[in-house]
């Protein structure tokens, strides 16, 4: 089972996430995105959607129209983990 | 520009979706959706995504895991619209 991040552990990993924003309820991270219009908006979410399959780590998300909100947290080890860190990786990765 | 649906009209439509809650914020419909996990919600999502294409109608809708909440409202008409009613309409077929 993947342990919850503390200390400096988390802060030196959540420094290289500048974009995404530290959230107590549920404890995690979150990141919004604005797009053109939805086309473009739900092509990035399939896109997400394919590497959170491959990781078997699964965003909670909202949409409307243009806008993307995620919201990554770690179930099991109630908040922050290494898996979310790497999925906020590979997210802002699709972006660069 | 499209008219917010009152009085019989709107009970009426709303006769034939069930399965669809009304909800005040926004003034709209709901409908929560589980699935066997997330690639079936997902796929899911993605026929959804298509119908709003079409439609140039699009959701407001929040996914975890195996569960898509659909929020429909007409943002020009200020609340339900004759949009919503079709919209809902063609979801429900999805699964029918």
């Amino acid at each position: 089972m993947i342990g919850k991040l503390s200390g400096e552990d988390r802060d030196r990993e959540l420094a290289d996430l500048p974009e995404w924003t530290v959230i107590a309820e549920p404890e995690g991270i979150r990141r919004r995105f604005v797009f053109a219009d939805f086309n473009a908006a739900f092509g990035f979410m399939t896109r997400v959607a394919l590497l959170a399959e491959q990781a078997n780590h699964h965003p909670e998300w909202f949409n409307v129209y243009n806008r993307v909100d995620i919201t990554l947290t770690t179930h099991d080890a109630g908040g922050l983990s290494r898996r979310d860190i790497d999925m906020a990786k590979a997210i802002d990765a699709l972006l660069a």
